[in-house]
């Protein structure tokens, strides 16, 4: 009786600790996140994660003052200074110099992290620290959760460099408030955004500007004073930070009410309750509030229809699978980046709901279909749905449909070829060894 | 002898009442257009077509004067109020008020339709309906002829209203001069139009800014004095108000000359030969008379290149059709929606020439390919030859091309595939259910 | 002994003049470049190259003072009057009219060409004509480059004339400098570059507008003073012509390090080197050296990262084609235009290492997949890379790898299908006669 408690007990204890140990152990490497053992980045990262990969120039030797730094650099690199010049840091009554955040042995220098900026801005870097509650996507975890990710393991560095590049949100304020003018005005305008924030699977700024919103800023943006905070009635119409980061808080996760159209999901439990209430609210500074509730229900229509497409399609996938249609099947793919189990017994997965986005890779025509329906043309279908561009969800929404035909046609034409192969009594293999020497496999495991 | 007479007059003296009366008692449901009786929109169609569907908030109650909604919303909406302040009706002398385009009774608010604006702007009003004249495409029948669409009572609702809220131009007036401050110069600048006018199967956006007219535009266009009416000399480069709306006259359609590429006109009509030399005329405010016509030439050519294309797509089709090739064929696909005749005796429709829009879903991927290079590889080289963007032209006929290639491989295939399966004499019909059961059937029909 | 010297000297004596014979028959034609005897340009080609086919109007007659053009265009055109108005040429003190540049008698006008603008600006002229050293791609070669390609022989004038609209960069300077206000300010934002730079296969607009440096100017370029010129300090963000024609110099081939990504390249030759250094010395204008160098290291690995995806598909489309598998096979195709050999002996060619351009139409469907995946997906990675636009580098490459999926998929399927057909022992030729027929064959070659 008492070994029942004793014994999980202990094992719990010793596990525990061991699985933290695991992770320490494993992020200690000389690369970066949990596979950290596995691969390192490329120097640039040292631009992306300064906190951890950036070196200090070793060209100039010595100790400066602030004023120093700038009289030099007023030569060297004229831009920055005059930048700086134009911010608040060198107007505002006590300067903030290069060297306040930079350190002044430049043999030493640093990049700063947001932690430098919090110093000053404790409130911003609070609110934006605080997103880690929300989970993932956010902004605060975007480094984390990437380098974290199993398939970095497989994926050349030069892609991978393009993926944290836009991930540096976490690990540096720069990505918003452009230095050295580090403008509160520039970061309330769209643009501050789009850089990331573009292309599929995340056109925000194509649907933004292509909104009825997006166009009044398009055409007159440049009128506006920017110098005001993001409050009800100071501008006409609404950026991305003005409904995101309403009232200046840096804090983006809490009106994430779909999720960005990942999954499917209940757009009315109590906790989203709570989150379409602040939604109403906000949309209601201009319009209407019975409009702002018509579109969130508009919204989740939209979803609906969105999954009851890729749902069809997923069906489609399985039966193949079922059947034993689909080449490269488990076996002739290269193990799921670096997952065990999956090295001694391979599985077929299918998508979104059984895999992650690395099992894209390697994969037949068909379920590569599957996966761009789902995670492009579906999130640019959501993206459009929820900034108000109507051309986007219809674009959205047929592109899914294409795809359905697309794979269903395909469906059809392996079943048939293999009723054909069976009959003429062909026994053959085809597959080609592309899989498994792919562009995504373990040989950059190797070489990254 | 008589009865040669009088039996077909009683007949037409008959049809023709019983046509009047079968279209208005279709039109008379509880939904919108032709079907109504199938299909009622989704609330927020209350801002799309306010005349039919909008619900007047039942919040507030009260009778207001104007200077009371001014000061009540003066708090609640600043954002419109201000918008408002800075327009000509707060700005004239006779002050047009809240109450004078909303009514001044809170529960039985309305949002202004044409007619409302028509009441003071009667030239403008009186030239977009002008354009009914025209047929379609066009403004003022956009929404009519949208919702009396056939393929709207199969497609879900959430699809429906991104359509309806660009064809919506044609129930209210905020499409292009945004509301509160109905702006003139706002309708001038080409971000009026492109909310609508952008993406495919219609990149007006695109191919303009990628003109050389956009490219000025875009660089300058700020600094543009847009207070000043379209006419000649007073831009330095053309909008598409310029061009499509000269001097100002609401009405689009009659310079309409290739009717958007949908089918293969003759550019040479005498009536096209009218709108011609008003082409001609107007691109003399700045070019030379002969570069016109030599630009509408080419237009000419690039227009006749594209139906070749398409044409030779088309006979692919038609033959696969002939020996009974294309799967899903006619009779495993649900009903062409609200076709009588075609439940009874499912017809093979292949594209633009014998179907519409909606016969292209639920089909194989050989004829969407076909759809996609009609619909938007055509139309969006017809779009970029016209608006003067050259990289739009060669994508368009570069994607023809390919869909031609891609057109043709397929159908090979499905050719050997066929001998190989008659050679082992095979005898399966693989197609899935997915087109009877698909995105776009009459499950929807029974759920709108 | 004498023969062995004396034989081949004669040979060579001859064979010299009678290749300049040739080339200089050859462009003797009434059409353009290398093949003008087989096709002649349609008129509007007058514009884009009018030193060879302007045709002055003949609509008014006599000789003009430069104030008598000015007074009547007042009236007729007055849109380019003002813009002359506001031009260095109106407001210097030695006033240049229009028939400084356009010539005086009405009926001999002529559009001017570079030359006539060099004779004023010969530095900026002399710079143009010296990319010539560098080959192409470049501005000043890249008309008789596009005119000598052989396969505008077979291409419809009408998608030529889109080519040539932008390849009409070297045959006037109102490409950048658009007429009649010829504004060096104008060509140092990014605008006067994107309708030519821009789409597919060069991104070069999309790319930079969605780097930090494009966020930067869009947001706030239409503050910043275009007077002055393209040195450091004066520009808060970079834009095409800060990098490219640093210090305004009118010459952008010298920093041409990766050719455009169309072949794989090494970056560190000799010569690469010395433009390693230069794009070094640039970017220190802003950032710091190392960062520099680490970024032109990315580049390298990206570019490396892209050809190892090339070269897995050319290997697949290689074996396909050993095995006789590719469809249209070489003698099912039009000849390769202009080749004698070809009409006698059809080779199969794949793609970029073989072929050329011209050689993707009439082409199957896996080798049209090839040559996007070269020729869009591979330069949009590039370009994305270069420019800054991480989105763009993942887009390219994901798509890269889609390509690699589904033309893996599709040799599978022609292996296996090729298989069914031998056992089943049916030997038939199902390839349509569109290739023959198509789009860009000697139809066109016939027509043009």
């Amino acid at each position: 009786m008492r070994n029942r408690i004793i014994i999980p007990l202990i094992i719990t204890l010793l596990a525990v600790p061991a699985g933290f140990a695991y992770v320490h152990w494993s992020k200690g490497g000389t690369g970066t996140g949990l596979y950290s053992r596995y691969w390192s980045p490329d120097p640039v990262q040292g631009y992306w994660d300064p906190a951890n990969f950036y070196q200090s120039p070793d060209s100039v030797q010595g100790i400066f003052a602030g004023e120093q730094c700038v009289q030099c650099h007023e030569g060297i690199t004229p831009g920055i200074v005059n930048d700086w010049r134009a911010s608040r840091h060198a107007q505002s009554e006590e300067t903030v110099y290069c060297n306040d955040c930079h350190g002044n042995d430049h043999q030493q220098l640093r990049l700063p992290t947001p932690d430098v900026c919090g110093n000053c801005h404790a409130k911003q870097h609070d609110e934006f620290r605080d997103e880690a509650r929300y989970g993932f996507p956010s902004h605060v975890l975007a480094m984390e959760r990437a380098v974290d990710a199993k398939h970095f393991v497989d994926k050349p560095k030069a892609e991978v460099q393009s993926c944290v590049q836009c991930h540096s949100v976490a690990t540096k304020c720069d990505s918003c408030h452009s230095r050295h003018r580090f403008d509160a005005a520039e970061a309330r305008r769209p643009e501050a955004c789009i850089t990331c924030h573009s292309g599929p699977p995340h056109p925000d700024d194509e649907t933004y500007f292509a909104s009825a919103h997006g166009k009044l800023y398009l055409a007159e943006g440049n009128n506006w004073d920017w110098s005001k905070p993001l409050t009800k009635g100071n501008y006409k119409a609404p950026t991305c930070a003005y409904c995101h980061m309403d009232n200046g808080r840096h804090q983006v996760a809490e009106k994430s009410l779909w999720k960005f159209g990942l999954r499917e999901i209940n757009p009315h439990t109590s906790k989203n309750q709570v989150l379409r209430k602040k939604w109403i609210k906000l949309c209601s500074d201009c319009h209407e509030e019975e409009k702002a509730r018509q579109w969130l229900t508009e919204l989740d229509q939209e979803r609906k229809q969105a999954w009851q497409k890729l749902y069809m399609a997923e069906a489609i996938l399985k039966d193949l699978r079922s059947d034993r249609l689909l080449q490269p099947a488990a076996g002739e793919r290269p193990p799921y980046p670096m997952d065990w189990l999956d090295s001694l017994w391979p599985r077929e997965r299918i998508g979104f709901f059984e895999g992650q986005a690395s099992v894209f890779y390697n994969v037949s025509a068909i379920e590569r279909d599957y996966f761009e329906m789902w995670y492009f043309d579906n999130l640019g279908a959501y993206k459009s749905a929820a900034h108000g561009n109507p051309a986007g969800v219809e674009a959205g929404h047929r592109k899914m449909v294409a795809s359905l035909d697309r794979i269903e046609t395909q469906a059809n034409e392996l079943r048939k070829l293999s009723q054909a192969e069976k009959k003429a009594e062909i026994r053959i293999k085809p597959s080609g060894d592309l899989w498994m020497k792919g562009a995504y496999t373990d040989y950059n495991r190797e070489h990254n």
